[in-house]
C-alpha cells in the first residue's frame, strides 16, 4: 500500500509552450518518482478565460482562473510556477513572494541583473524556497556529465566549448513575433539561448565568468508579422562571446538561430587536464567521455547510453537503452525541487543561479554593443 | 472550450513493465492529441490484490481488481487492454472477446500460430475492434521510413538487414526469470526482439517472408534465480536467421541479448533499387535516408531528425529538434487506434498482423532446431 | 648512414586495380619502414606489349614483359606478386612455386578449395616463402582489433557479425564485365566481399566456421556489356549466410553490391563474454571498442582514433591523429612480408589461410546452391 | 606509350616531418597524376651532412646538399621547396626568389606580416611561380566544399564556426621543444592550428576577415626540455577569436593542444542562408551537407563519402569508398602546382594568401595581447 502524503498545491501561471511542459511534469512525478507529496494541480491562470479554461481542460487542473491576485490570495495554493513570457517574470514572482507563496520560475529569472537580484533578495527575505526551470541540467546525461566532473574524472577545466545552434530563423520569410521584439524578450538568441549554455557551464564545472567579449549579428533586419506588417527585428539573430574563468579556463558560446540543419543543436565540450566530455541535447540520451586512463591503445571517446540505472533518474522510467525525451526533464526538475521542499537538501538552480547567468547575459550583450571585455560583476 | 466527448473507459489486465508503458499512454494520449473520446482509466486488473491497488496508485486507475471475469462481465468497460507475460495473451484475449469486449493486445499475440489465429478468428466473428501494441510502429521516424518506401522514394526492396542487439544476458551471473523459461515465454530473444524486426518489417516493406533458415544458441546454459538454485535455460540467448522475401528479397536477421555495449540496438536496414533507408530505436529520433538522387557530388545518407511537424506525430509535442523517447511510441498506438474506433479507417497492427509474426517466429524457430529451411505458411 | 641491404627482386604479374595497389606498396615500402632489403621493381608482366610498357612507366618498374615464362626463368627474381584476374591465380602461381619463386598472391587464392589446395602443397613441399594479399588485416584498427581479442579483452567469442556492402551495382544499366561473369570470377559479391569478410573473421577471432547456410540473390539477370550486348548475369549480387563457428560462437555474413548508399561499408562487429569490437573500412582509421570494465556509469564503446604511435604500423607514417587510407594496408602486408622472409617469423595470410578462406567460400555457395546447412571441411 | 615530358628539378629544404610530406607528394605525383612534367627529386638540403644523407636515401632524392648557396646556384635546379621550421621560410624563400627559382612554401609563409609582404612583392618582381603548402584545401571534401559554396548551394555565408583541437599538449609532462618556444615558432597553438582554419576559411568562403577579438592561455607554464631543464612555455596552448568578414558574418574560431582525445580535429562547419556544410579532418574523407531543398520530412545533414570519381582529385586513386589519407593532400597540391607552372591558370594558395592568412594571425595575436578588438588590415 502506498503511503498517505501530504497535497503540494500548484498554481501555474501561463500556459503556452512551457506551460505545456510544466503541466506535464506535474502529471507525470507521482507517476514514476516516489515523492513526499502528492502533487495537485489546482489552477492554471491565464489573461483570457477561453483559453484558460481550454488550457485546464487540456492539461488537467482543477480550476482555470484569470485573476492572478485572487489566486496568490488563495491559503491552499502551495506553489507558484511562473510559465509566462519574459518580461513577465520578475513582477510575477515578486507578487508571488509578497504573497509568501513558494515559486518556480522559467528561465530567464528577469529581463536584466537588477530585476533579478531583487527576487532574489526577496526570496532569502521571506524565507521561501524557490527555485528556477534551467530543465537541461536534469538532461541525464547533463546530470552524469556533472557529476563525472566533480569527482575530478576529466580534472581542472581548461576549455568551455559551447553551442546553441538551431535554423528556424534562416528564412527571411519567417515572421516576425514577440521573440524578435525586444522589448518582449530582451534579446534574441542571446537570451533564449545562450542562456541554456551559461546555465549548464556553471552546473558542470562550477566555474564563475569573469570576462566576456562578444559580437552579434543580425542578419534578416526586418520580418512581416503574422498580419504580413513589416517589422524591425531588434535583437540578434546570433550572439558569440569569448570567456575567461575564475580558474584560468577559457570558454567560446555562440548562439544562433540561424544555422541550417540544426535544429536544437546545443552541444557542450569541456576539456580537462585529464579528459573531457560532450554533451549534445540532439542526442541527449548519450554522454561522450574521454579519459587519459586504460591501456594506451584503445583510448578514444566512450559514447555513453545514459539509460540504465546506474544513471541518474534512468532507473525510475524504462529498461536499459530504452530512451526518454525532452519533457522528461522538467519532470525531473520539479522531482528534485518537489523533494527538497521535505528535506534539508537545497534546491538548484535557485534564484542565485539565475542572478548568476543574468549577469553573464547582461556582460555579453554589452560587450556586444560596445565591443569591449566587460568584466562579470 | 473543448468539445463534449465520449468515453472510452479502459480495464488493464496486468501491470507490471508493459502497463506501465500502457497506462502512461492512457494517461497522456488526450493531453497531447485531439481525440473523439476520453479515455477513462477504469480498472487495473491482477492476481494480486496488494500489488494491483499499488498499481492502481501508481498507474491513476479509478479501481483495482483481481476478478479478471466480472471485469470482463461489467457493461461500463469498452476495451480490454491485455499487458500480461506472454502466455496469457491468447486465453485472455479470448475472454474478452466473448464477453464482447475490443481488445489491444501486447505482442506476441500468442505462443504460436494455432493460437493466434483463433484470436483473429473470434475477433472477426464477433465484429469487435482490436489491435496490437506493436508500439516501435509508431516511433515517428519509423512511420516516416514506412511512408518513405510506401511513396517510393527507394524504389522496389532487395535487401532487408535487420538486428535486435542487447547485452543484458552476457553476464553468466544475471539470474534466471520468466523469460529464460520455455514454458512461460515461449522463446528466449527469438520472441522477445525479433518478434518486433518480423512486425517492423512487415510495416516498413509489405512483403510477406516466404522461407527460413535459421541458427540458434544458448550460451549459458543455466543460471540461478532469485533464491540461488540453479536453473537450466530452455531457451535461446540468440537466434539469427535468412529470409526470402515474396518479391525476391533477402533478408538477413539477428536477435540476441549476449551483444555487450548493445543496449536496445534495434536497426533495420533496407536497400531498394534507388535507396535506403536506416532506422534505430537507439537513435529513434532520427532516420538515415539515402537515395541516388540530386547532384551526383553531394549524395550520401542523410540524417533526418524527425522531431519537426512535417513529421508524423511529432507536430503534437514539442518544438522542432526537441526529442521524444520510448514511451511516446505507445502513446502514438493508443491514439491511432482510438481514432479508429471512431472513425472507418482500420488499425493495424491487426490481429492478422499478429498471426503473420507468428508465422515467422513458428517457422524461423522450427528452422534453427531442424536446421533446414522452412516455409512460411 | 643507412644500412647496407640486400635487395629483393620483384616481379608483378598483372597490372590493372591491384597492380597499381601492389606497386604503390613495393615503392613506399622502404620509404616509411626500415626493412632487411631494398625492394626493386624488376619486372611488370602483362599479356598486351603496349599495356605493358605503359604500366611500367607509370608504376616504375625497371622492365615490362608479356613474356612470363621467361620471367619465372630469370635467376635474379626473388618474389612473383600475383595481381592477375582470379582465374589465374592458381595456375600462375603454381607455375612460378615450379620455377622456385616465392609468391605472394593476391585473394582469392583460386577458384575452389581443391585448386586452393594443390597451391599450400606445392608452396610447402619447395619450401618457398609464400603469402596472401588480404590487406585489410593490415589496417591499423584490424591489427589493434586482433590484438585486443587476443589479449582477452571482449573474452570468448559469441557473436560475428559482418557485412560487406557497395552499391555499384544497384543500378540496371551498370555494364556487364568480368565481375559478372562466372567463368571468370568464380561468384559475384560473395567471392570478391565475403572472401574478406571470411579472413577477416579468421585474422580476428582464430576460430573456423563449422557449418553454414546461405541465401543468395542476383536482382538483375542480364546486363548490356560495354558493346552493348546483352550478357545473362550468372554471379550473385548478393549472398548471405549463417555460420557456426568451433567454439559455439555463430555468425551471420552478408556480401551486396546492392545496397544503395554504402560505398565501402565492410563492417565486422565481434561480441564477446566480456566486450565488442566494431570495425568499419569506411572509417578505417577508427575502432570502437566496448568492454565491461571501468566505472560502471561511463561505460560505452570507445572510439579509438588508431593513429598515433601506440597503434599498429601508426608511428611510421604521421603524428597523431593524421590519418592513412585504403593503399597503406598493401604497404603494411608487403612490410610484414619481407620482414618474414628474413626473419624466421612466419607470414600470414598464409596459403593455408587461403585455403581456409576458400572453403567456407565453397561450402557458403553450395549452401546456397543446395538450401542446406553445409559442413565446412 | 606516354609521352615525353620535361622534368621537373626540385631542391627540397629541410627533411623533418613536412620534408617527409613534400618528398612522399614528389614520388606519387607522376605515379597517379597526368603531368605536364617529369618531377626530379634532385637534392635534400639540410643543415647537418649526415642527416641530409640519411634523408635523401630514406626519401629518395639523387644528392644530398648542406649548401643552400650552392644549391640555389644551381641552374638544373627549377623549384625550391622549403620545409624548414617556421622562423627560417623568409630567408630561405627570398633568397630563392633573388636566385631566380620558383618557390613553393610550407604554411606559415613569415612569422609576421611585414615579411609575408616581402616574399610575396619579390615574387611579382620576378615574375617567378610560386606557391603554399596549405594542403588541406585539397582534401577532396574540402574541395568539394569550396565548389559547393562557390555555385551558391548553401548561398550566403553568414556562419564560420572552425575549431583546431589536439590534446598532445594535456599532459605537463611533455616536453618543451621549438614548438613551446617564441622565437623559433612565432607563437603556439595560434600560428600552427589558426593558420589552418584562417586559410581554409578564406577558400572556402572567399570572405576577407574585417576584425578580431581574442583569448589566449598557457595552461602550463614551464616544461623541461630534453634534457630535463626547465623551460618557460612563452607561446599559447590555445588561443580562441571572434570575427566579423566583409560579407557581415560572423565567426568563432579555436586552437589548442589541451583537447583531450581531440588527435587532430580540424572542424569546420559554414552555415549559409540556404544551407550548412561541416568538414572534419579526422574524417577527412567525408563532407556534411545540409540544403533546405528536397521533400521536407527528408531534409538532414547529407555524410557524403568523398571517394568516387565525381569528387575532386579521387578518380586518380582507388574505386568508390576505398578512402585516402593525410598525405594525399600534399600530393594534390604539389599536382595543382606542377599544372599551373605549364598551363595559364593561377595556382592558390599563392604568396598573397599567405600575406592575408598572416594578417589575420597577427591582428588576433594582437587583440589577444591587448584585450581588444583590432582590425585586420
Amino acid at each position: 500500500m502506498p503511503k498517505r502524503r501530504s497535497k503540494l498545491r500548484i498554481a501555474m501561471v501561463g500556459h503556452a509552450f512551457m506551460g505545456r511542459a510544466h503541466s506535464n511534469a506535474m502529471r507525470q512525478a507521482n507517476r514514476f518518482f516516489d515523492l513526499p507529496f502528492d502533487i495537485e494541480m489546482a489552477v492554471v491562470v491565464g489573461r483570457d478565460a477561453d483559453r484558460a479554461e481550454a488550457a485546464r481542460a487540456q492539461f488537467g487542473f482543477a480550476e482555470a482562473s484569470i485573476d492572478l491576485e485572487a489566486t496568490l490570495a488563495r491559503e491552499d495554493i502551495d506553489l507558484i510556477d511562473v510559465a509566462t513570457p519574459n518580461d513577465t517574470h520578475a513582477p510575477i514572482t515578486l507578487a508571488a513572494l509578497k504573497a509568501g507563496k513558494n515559486v518556480m520560475c522559467e528561465k530567464p529569472l528577469a529581463l536584466n541583473t537588477r530585476e533579478a537580484k531583487s527576487m532574489a533578495a526577496l526570496a532569502k527575505k521571506k524565507g521561501l524556497k524557490v527555485g528556477m526551470w534551467h530543465n537541461y541540467r536534469r538532461c541525464p546525461a547533463a546530470t552524469l556529465a556533472q557529476k563525472i566532473v566533480a569527482r575530478g574524472d576529466i580534472g581542472k577545466i581548461r576549455h568551455v566549448r559551447a553551442v546553441y545552434l538551431q535554423d528556424w530563423l534562416s528564412d527571411a520569410s519567417t515572421p516576425a513575433s514577440w521573440r524578435t521584439d525586444a522589448s518582449v524578450c530582451g534579446s534574441g538568441a542571446h537570451g533564449d539561448l545562450n542562456a541554456h549554455l551559461i546555465d549548464m557551464t556553471h552546473f558542470l564545472t562550477g566555474l564563475r565568468f569573469t570576462d566576456v567579449s562578444a559580437i552579434e549579428a543580425t542578419f534578416i533586419k526586418s520580418r512581416k508579422d503574422g498580419s504580413g506588417k513589416k517589422r524591425t527585428v531588434d535583437v540578434d539573430d546570433a550572439l558569440a562571446f569569448l570567456a575567461r574563468f575564475d580558474n584560468g579556463a577559457i570558454g567560446t558560446f555562440e548562439a544562433t538561430r540561424s544555422a541550417p540543419g540544426r535544429k536544437n543543436y546545443n552541444k557542450i565540450e569541456l576539456s580537462g587536464e585529464k579528459g573531457s566530455i560532450v554533451w549534445n541535447l540532439e542526442r541527449m540520451n548519450e554522454l561522450a567521455v574521454f579519459r587519459f586512463d586504460g591501456p594506451a591503445d584503445t583510448r578514444g571517446f566512450q559514447t555513453v547510453m545514459c539509460m540504465d540505472d546506474v544513471h541518474p533518474y534512468a532507473g525510475q522510467w524504462w529498461p536499459d537503452g530504452h530512451i526518454i525525451g525532452y519533457e522528461h526533464t522538467f519532470v525531473h526538475t520539479l522531482v528534485d525541487f518537489v523533494l527538497s521542499m521535505r528535506g534539508k537538501k537545497p534546491f538548484s538552480p535557485s534564484f542565485d543561479d539565475g542572478v548568476a547567468v543574468q549577469q553573464v547575459l547582461d556582460a555579453s550583450l554589452k560587450a556586444a554593443k560596445t565591443r569591449r571585455w566587460v568584466k562579470v560583476s
